[in-house]
Order: C-alpha cells, then sequence, then structure tokens
C-alpha cells in the first residue's frame, strides 16, 4: 500500500517489546518514517507470530516477531522498568544506540529505585551518561547521545507545563499536579481496572500515596529553580477515554519576584518566547481539550494567573501515547540522527 | 406497573420545568416515593403533551405537561438561574413551599448576583431567609423552611469534602479544587460542546477565570472558619461520560494546630467522627470512583494527608443528578415533611 | 439506610456466585425487594470476604462471602455453564427451589449440550422438569415450578420480538437476528475482549460460526409455530457501551395468511394485544433506543413491516443484565411465590 | 511543522464547506498530501475566520475562511444535499473538474431525487455524466471524470461487501443490511440525538420507514446483476462510538448456481481474488472490528457462509469518515490526477 522507495540507505530500527501499546504506536509511526525501516522487532508472548497475526492494522508490516531484536542501528525498548535495565546494557554493550521508554534510566539519583520502583539498579554507573529525553530541555545533550531515557507521560505532561514557571523563578517550591490520564496508559495486559465495564462511565484517583512519577518531575523541576529544592504533590486520575492526558498544574506566584501588573496576558507572553521555536508545542488562548491532540505529537499550553488567589493555574494536554511515548520517542531519534525533528510525526490530530 | 397502593393521603408534589435532565429524575425518584404523589408537572416547549411523549421510561407517570404547575403542598423548581427567582417568589405568595434548584437563592450577599450571574436580584429580602439545602450542614432549618435553595452538584462535592478540616481549623484558608464533572451537568439543550463527537475520549478544563459555583463555595467554607475569610482556587473539567462528579480538593496543613503524629489514619477517623450518623455520607477506605454512586444519593469521602508536603488531599465523589441535584432535593423534602431521610432514596448504585 | 422493617416473615434467598455481573445485580435487585431476605451468598476467590469489601456500593449487605450457600428457601445460582449444573442439583436434593441462571437447564433435548456446550449433561432427567423462566411465555408453569432454567440474555430479547409473528403464523420459518450487546454480557473476568481500549470506539461481530443461544432461540421458537422447523441465523456484535441489548430481527412475511392491507398499524395492533396485560412489555411507536430501559426490567419492542421487500422487521430492547438476567430471575421469584409480578422491580430506567 | 518542500508544481485544490467532520476531514488529509496543495477553503458561519480559529488542530493551515472558494483545480464540495447540486453546477462552468461528497449526483435516475431527497434536480443532465466514486468499481471511469460523486458512507460498506457476490450470481435479489454506524456520520451540528447524554450507553435503529441510502445501494448492486432487479431492506443503527461504520449482510444462496461444497473458504478464495490488487481492501480471517480501521482508508470485509441456513453473512468496516467520505474522495483525486491510488493515504489505523 505504501509508495515509498527506499532511495537512500535507511537506518534500521528495531522494537523491543512490540506487543504493548507503546511498542504498536511505535511500529505505526516508524514504519511511515521516510528515514528509518524497522528491520527487527521482538515480543515475548508473541514471538514466533507474524506482526500481522497479533495485529491486523499493521499486516503491512513484514516481520516475524522474534524473542530478540537482531543487530540494528537503534533500538527502542518498550519494556516494563525492571525488565528493561539488563536488556538496555546489553544492547549497548553491542554498540547500538538506545531510546528506553521505561523509567529505568530517568532518575539520575540511583538511590531512588529501591524506594519507588522496588529494585536495586543493575547499572547505575549509567544514569549520569543517560540523557532526559524530553527535547524541548535538552535537545543538545540528545544529539550526541547514546543512551535516551525517554520521560514518562505525566512528566511529560507536568514538566513543559511548569518549566517557563520555574526557569523564571515565578512560583514557590510546592507545586500541586492534578492529572487526568486515558486508560491506555495502564498498559495493554488485561485487569479489573482496566476492564471496560469498571471504567467506562466513571473517573476515579489513584495511588495518592506517591506514584512513580513523582521523583521524576522533582528531578526536572530542580535542574531549573536555581538551588530552590521543589516539592511537588502529584495525584493521577483514570478517565474514561482511550488516549489523552489532561494535567492542571497550581503553584502560588513568588509576588517578591513580580509586579502588580504581570497578568494572564504577560504569562502568555512569557511562555510564548519559551517556547517560540518548538515544532510541538502550542500557548492556546481558550482552555484545551484532549482530543484537540488525539494521534499527534502536540503540546498544548494554557497558562493562566488567578488574581484573586495569587496562584498560577496551567493546563497542559498531550497524547499519552504519541507525545507521552511513542512519539516523543521518534523525536528524540530524529535529533540523534540530526534529521528535521518533525520527520514522521507531521500528522495532524484527528477529530473528531 | 408498580403495585404501590395509596394507604395514606399521600403529599402532593409538583416538578416546574420536567424537561431538564434535573427535573426529568425527579420525576423518576418521585413517582416510586411513597408517601408523594406527583400532582403536576410544568415544562415550556413540551407544554401539552404527556410526560410519555417525551419520555417514553416515564410513561407510567400519566400527566400531561402545563405551563405552570398547579397547586402542590410542595414544589422543585428546576430552572435556569434567573429565571427561577419570580417563579419561585410567585409559589411562595401561593404558601406553596418551595425546593429550588438553581441558584437563585443560595448566595447570602445579594451583590453577588451581578457579579457572578449578570442579574440584579428580584427579591434580596429572601436571601435570609432561604435555607441552603445541604441536609449533612442545615438539618434542622431545613426541617421548617419555607423556601430550601439546593445547593450546586459542584459545591456539594467540594464543601463535604472540606468541612470537616474547615471546622477543626485543620488547613490554611486558601483550598485548592479540582473537579471532574460528567457531561450532564451542562443540561439538555444541544451545543457544540456538548455533541458526542466532540466531548468523547476528550476531556476540557473550563470556566478558568471564575466558575459560578465558587462564591456558594466560599460562603459555605466561610460559615466554619471561625472568622478566617477562606479563599478557593476552583477548576471544573469536562469529562468523558454521563454522570458523577469526582473533586479532588488540595489545602496545606495548618501545622500549628495539629500534631506531629496526625496522619491520614487519625483524619480518616475525624471524618467518620464527622459524618457518623448520616446516612449518605461514607467514608471509604480505598480510593472511589464516580461509579460506585451511580444513580445513588451517596457520596463518598478518601481523606488523605501527604506528609511529603504537609497538605491534605481529599477525594469526593458524588453522582452530580442525585446528591448534586435531583437526590438531594427529595432529602430536603423528607426533612421538611418530617419523614426518614432514606424515604425514596434507598437504590444502591448501579454497577457494573 | 434503608428504612425497611421486617414486618412479615421473609423469604430467604440465596445467591450462589455472587462475584460476577449477574450475582451482584441480583444482590442490588433482591437488598431492596419488600418480601426477601438476602440470608447466604456464595463466591469463590472472594470466599471468606465482607459483600462490602469486594464491592463497595453493596457495603449495607451485611454478609460475609462463604464458599457455599447456606439452607434457603430459593437460590439464585449464577455460576458459569457446566459448572452450575451439579449445584443445582444438589440444592434440589436439599428441597431448595432453584432459579439457574446458566444454560444448564435451558434446552429439553439433551443431546444439544455436547454439541453446543462442549459436556454431557449430568442431569437430563431434570430438562423435562425444568420450566424455561420466560414469564410472557411461561407463566403458569413457572408458578409451581423446583427448577426455573432463566433464559439468555439474547434469546428474551429475541423471542420475545418473534413470539406474537410465530404464534400467528406470519412469518417463514428462517428469521435473521442481528443483536448488538453492551460488554457486560462477556462477564466480570478481565480478558483482552473487555479491556476499554479495545472494546471503547468499536464494534464487532463474533460466534458466526454458531452462538450457543441459537438452539435456545430455536427450540422455543418452535414451541409456538405449530410444526414447522424454524431456523436462525443469529449474529451477536459487541457494542462499546456497558450494559443494553437491542435486537433487530428480519424475516420473510408469510403472504397466504396475510391480506394486502395487512401493514405496520396492523401489527402493532396484533403485538399490542398480544402483549396487553405485561408490566414489563411495551410496544413503542418510534424506535427504542437500549438506554430507554437502562437499569428497568422492561423490554420495549417496535414491530414494523417493510412493503418493498415484505419483510418484516421487528426492534427490541432490553437491559442485559435486568430483564436479560437478575430482573428477570426475580420476576421468576415473584411468580414462584405468588407475590405481584412488579414488586422489587419497579424502578424506571436511568435516563440520562 | 511539515518539512514538506514544494519541489513540483502542487495541484490547487480547494474544500467547499470545510466546516462539517467531512471538509475538516479533507483538511487534514490533504494538508499532508505531498502533491497538492490547499488553496482555498469556504464556509457559511464561519467566513472571515482563520481555519485555525475554528479547528484548532489545524492550525498550520494558514487560510482565511470564505464565503466561496476561489479559483482550483480540483474541488471537494462537503455540503449537504440540495445544497451541493448548484454549486457543483457553478464549479463546473468555470471548469473545475469536482468531487461532490453529497448525494446530489449518486442517483442516475432523476425521479427518486423527488422521492427520497424531496427536491427536483437541479441539473438531472449532468447525473449520467457523473461517475460514481467507488474506485473498486469504477477506477476507469473516474480517472477522466470531470464530477465524481462520491458513495455515502453506509453505501460504500455495504455495496463492497456484496459486490463479489452479486457479480458471480451467487445470491438471491432481496439482501438484508444491518449497519451500524458511529455518531460522526450525524454531522456536527448540534441536535438532541447527538448529544452525549443522550447517545452514549445506548444503541438505536432509525430510519426503519426508509433511509436515503437505500436507492444509492440498489442502484449499484443493479450494475452487477445482469438484469435482476436487486431489493434491499437496510436498517442504520446509531452506535455510541465518534467514528466507524460495521455492515452485517444477509443474503441467501443461491444454491442452482453452486455446489454443495461451495463453503466460506471457497467464498473467501472468490473475495480475495475479486480484491486482489485493491490496496484499501483486505479479505480478513476472523471478525473484523471497527476500530481496525479507525482513521485509516482501508475496508475490512469477512465473508461467511452460514450452512445451516444456506445464507451468506458478510461482516464489513469502514471509517465512515475516511473511506465512507473524505479518505474516499482523496483516492478519488489521486486517480483523477494519475497519482499512485494511496498517495497521502498511507496512515495505518490507529490503535488502540
Amino acid at each position: 500500500m505504501t509508495t515509498l522507495t527506499a532511495s537512500a540507505k535507511k537506518v534500521r530500527v528495531g522494537i523491543v517489546n512490540i506487543t504493548g501499546y507503546v511498542g504498536v504506536e511505535l511500529a505505526r509511526l516508524l514504519f511511515l518514517h521516510p528515514q528509518v525501516e524497522i528491520a527487527s522487532v521482538s515480543g515475548r508472548s508473541s514471538a514466533g507470530k507474524k506482526v500481522g497475526e497479533v495485529f491486523p492494522h499493521l499486516s503491512l508490516i513484514d516481520l516475524e516477531i522474534t524473542s530478540e531484536i537482531a543487530e540494528v542501528d537503534i533500538a527502542f525498548v518498550a519494556l516494563p522498568h525492571k525488565e528493561s535495565a539488563p536488556v538496555v546494557v546489553s544492547l549497548l554493550n553491542k554498540g547500538i544506540r538506545v531510546i528506553d521508554i521505561s523509567a529505568d534510566f530517568r532518575l539520575k539519583d540511583n538511590t531512588l529505585y529501591p524506594e519507588w520502583y522496588g529494585f536495586i539498579h543493575p547499572a547505575p554507573e549509567l544514569l549520569s551518561e543517560a540523557v532526559y529525553g524530553l527535547p524541548e530541555l535538552y535537545r543538545n545533550e540528545i544529539s550526541g547521545a547514546r543512551l535516551v531515557a525517554n520521560p514518562g507521560c505525566y512528566p511529560t505532561s507536568a514538566i513543559l507545563a511548569l518549566a517557563p514557571l520555574a526557569k523564571n523563578s515565578l512560583i514557590g517550591n510546592h507545586v500541586i499536579i492534578d492529572s487526568k490520564s486515558g486508560v491506555s496508559g495502564a498498559g495493554r495486559s488485561p485487569s479489573l481496572k482496566t476492564h471496560y465495564c469498571e471504567t467506562n462511565e466513571s473517573i476515579s484517583a489513584y495511588a495518592l500515596e506517591g506514584h512513580r512519577h513523582l521523583p521524576e518531575i522533582e528531578q526536572e523541576l530542580a535542574y531549573f529553580m536555581h538551588g530552590t529544592k521543589p516539592v511537588a504533590t502529584f495525584v493521577p486520575h483514570l478517565t474514561p477515554m482511550t488516549r489523552g492526558i489532561l494535567t492542571t498544574t497550581y503553584a502560588s506566584l513568588n509576588t517578591k519576584q513580580i509586579s502588580e501588573s504581570f497578568d494572564t496576558e504577560s504569562l502568555k507572553t512569557l511562555y510564548g518566547d519559551f517556547y517560540q521555536d518548538e515544532p510541538f508545542i502550542k500557548i492556546v488562548s481558550s482552555p484545551p481539550s484532549s482530543k484537540q491532540v488525539w494521534g499527534s505529537n502536540m503540546c498544548l499550553i494554557y497558562p493562566t494567573i488567578d488574581k484573586r488567589t495569587n496562584h498560577t493555574v496551567i493546563v497542559s494536554t498531550i497524547d499519552n501515547i504519541v507525545k507521552g511515548a511513542a512519539g516523543q520517542a521518534v523525536q528524540n531519534m530524529n535529533i540523534m540522527l540530526a534529521l528535521p525533528e518533525t520527520t514522521g510525526l507531521e500528522s495532524l490530530a484527528i477529530y473528531p
């Protein structure tokens, strides 16, 4: 069906664990990417089957799912945390550049892994080398990286929303992050939690005792905050939709720093300047809905100031599987390959 | 179909504007209420039709929709704000007790009406008489009231969540209220906002410049707060489901007031004590989902303390059309009639 | 919360396998039934827990889930097929009347069990005694029955739609039944098929090679068809909603039997007469939506004739868990106990 | 954001009525098409606004919506029926090739317009010239056409499902078509029918008295049926999802024509041969779900024979806005421009 012809030699990429929702979205995006070729895909329970047997909509990808991926130029690792780290080490040792979708190389402080993820990190020496793959903040570091730690979906939506405030010292050190995610964030394995009848017509908060994405958010906010240690209250919510994250963040204004006349318009200008050259970030003039980014790599941000209470309220939205996972990984790959950053990510949101 | 027999003389009730979602839910609940009889219902565009013509599931209610309701003992007024006030005045003048579902008699300070609702109140003298119809707080006042102002759906979920904190001076005066509502809260009139294709698979924040339920929340919190003026940051979200509100509230702990050892368990005990005799409030031990109250008059509350940040995070959930509107109105009626408060409201949540 | 007082001595009922969607719905309905008392409930994986631990919305039912039910007057058996039969036999042997929700006693011909359900029936001698629990057709037989086989959800919607045609010889012997069911029909056990992300925004046909409800439908149609053996083409569809079945049936008109002037209006009259005293069946004058019966025990039927093609097209809808399972079981129980048939089933559909 | 460079001179295309769901989908697809340039878009209520003001996700399309479109090479007309015809005539008179999405040029017999659409056709002389834009059947005629009548969404799913049967005389002349469509098929104008709360958790049949797509289906089936006049019973259903159509067709086997041994496998082979070179049609080996084509231009077909009843049951599925409207229109444009037929339509279905 595709009319692409292999003119120049394409970069060979591999997907480890294609059978999860991120793996399958990587396959969709990479299949149409003009500069790469999906050379190898691996899976666990589905090893031995053709891609199209497991995912009919991907039947044009004429590959067998193997238990390990073959030699490639770049590997995307879409395994669960803890399972990912040893595979990443093994790939790096073969000279393969890696974009890891799991959390295994996102945290710089290895003592956080036992606390938040329940395992002792097997390769702590790689944590400083790994680059946190948020292109809007670390583009230069990503370009030459051997190992990119692709950010979590919640942190992507929260950090992009808060970075301009943190960088400019506009807020106090405590932020409240109220995130609403679609069900695909819970993964493809069936469970009562993801059963249609339990989730449809229902919204709930979870992980109030502390979600694993919290240290990642605090680590990255600290990067900007000039020595102040930020603390975050973070409450994720399971929302009855397949895709999308909408995050509403609240923080007190640093009124010492800013003048009386600083208002929502000033804030929008500041955000516009901060992200002016970013192809995937748009500052919007009315509250965004998650549908406006459905299927695309865009992040929409709506910054406001509540003068009554001297707080900023920032709403941001992404597609959790695209900008929150697979799309961002492709964006990172483009940077690593010195390709235009939007290559293969031009699709607009699907509406309605 | 019903086997109820009119043993004792029943109380005659009327529903003004039966054709909205609250009106139709009132009809459903009151039809099966053993002590009352729906004697008259009015509507605007549907006047002249039978109830069952407009709402097939209510065809057992053998009444014609009229343009005005007849003489009844108690009237439920389910009109939009501003339209409600003159009708309420007229009913009161006829000696009819009124439960007003609109916002027209909720605020005590009449200067708030021009600011938040855009009209000058036509009967400010009634504002002090009107009782705010939250039975858990004003049961005694409701019992003898001539006019009950039924609370808004968002305020019900927020005030019930925060009342124990405010009453016990456990929090600072600023609260953040992040609410997620189903689409029925937007009413039955078609609009692009409520179009299935615009709303399905999408969540959005709205009214960031200030939602009309805000002054109502602040007014009621102030009632408890011993002279401190509370301020609230309130952000409602439109969620892709028909019914339900889930509200997550955040407030800083008043650490002067409470000891180091005060923790989530202490808070749960305090909430349990505060609401111990309430038939429609339950303190739950895991985060509730809105589906757990679907179709019922229950409010579930999950109180927690985030020790890392010294904040309380309280999650509450109600069915916006039942405890958030029609069910609460029936509860108020029961109190006004000295009936057991749960009469006609015994239905459990529908699951799944 | 309930204000019911145990005036007369109540009938003791038990629910075998309360933890499935039908079991939990039985609990909801029976809890508010004024003439019965839930005396015992059993479950498998949840044995030893309180009902409210597993289902928070049922926490008013103060019972422990046991591995077997205690002595009761009537037992509802909500086990999967094949597992049900031996339990039913054991209960009958204890003198307990049984309403079996499974398919194990619905078919009269025991040779159909190996063919359609893959097991040899362990108690074929009970098949002739068991009464097919469709009250509209077998009310008299149900009243004195020791064992009622509660119909399947699809058959209920199809047989009620077709019975007036079959009885009056208005159609040929081949019928096409195109049914659309909500996801709860697939049960509460998690699977990829019922995963929210797989089911939402998707509709599919299944079991085209022959669904297990087919012989049940043909058996009951044959009952009416005066010696003609009916054959049915039956295709069920999985629809992205929690509850509800809408069935569209197609059959050629028996033009020998009916006059030229017989039209849709004549057909509606015929249906109206056929079901005139039925509290749970309503012939409607515009195409029904499944939402119009959501949560209620009603069946709506819309009969039409397509003159262009000389076919009848009948649309019927039920709530698959109520009239298609638990509600119909309670209706059967009422008949067995000589109670008014609508007792405990008066709730109107929930809208919106 | 896009990295496309205008190497060769691009074809200038226009979209009449961009503000409906088909118009906006055309914009999404054409914006990324490498060989065309969206040169002009028109709308009615939104004239004077920028595209991005009305549809934020299309803000990269830097055009003002005008009341009429400018001179272009090809125009897509996405107006409602009756409104479309005069606009099409006017565009043709300017020498612009037209792809009309409405029904105004689909029917060859002009007497059908008053009967089914309620208006007298203003340009009946064009009906014979207009080519029915189903590429799988009329590819040659489309290539040189001045006016293409893009098929309806239901007819596309039904005709593609039935064409191999009709062409090979495998079925009798009566077919039953039971179609289930997502809500976007009802258009973007708000109405009670498309209100989220009315549609969610509900399925319904409609237009049982005769849907407007019926004559279109019969016309095209007749094309194949060697002089036999086909008649169709067609019942559309409104399904709670945004996109997608799943159609289940039933027809009696022409047992004179086919041998005893002809079975489902034989039928699959016949379908595979019939559509072997079609890039957008896939014969699948298990029942398809509408999600498998979500956002793509594919049509999946699952052909079966029910030996018990000697009927064929064919299940087909498309995305109603893509292969059922905008995608098919782009496919037609590609043929008209002698481009590879898949250009701009390579996107795979979005999953989950």
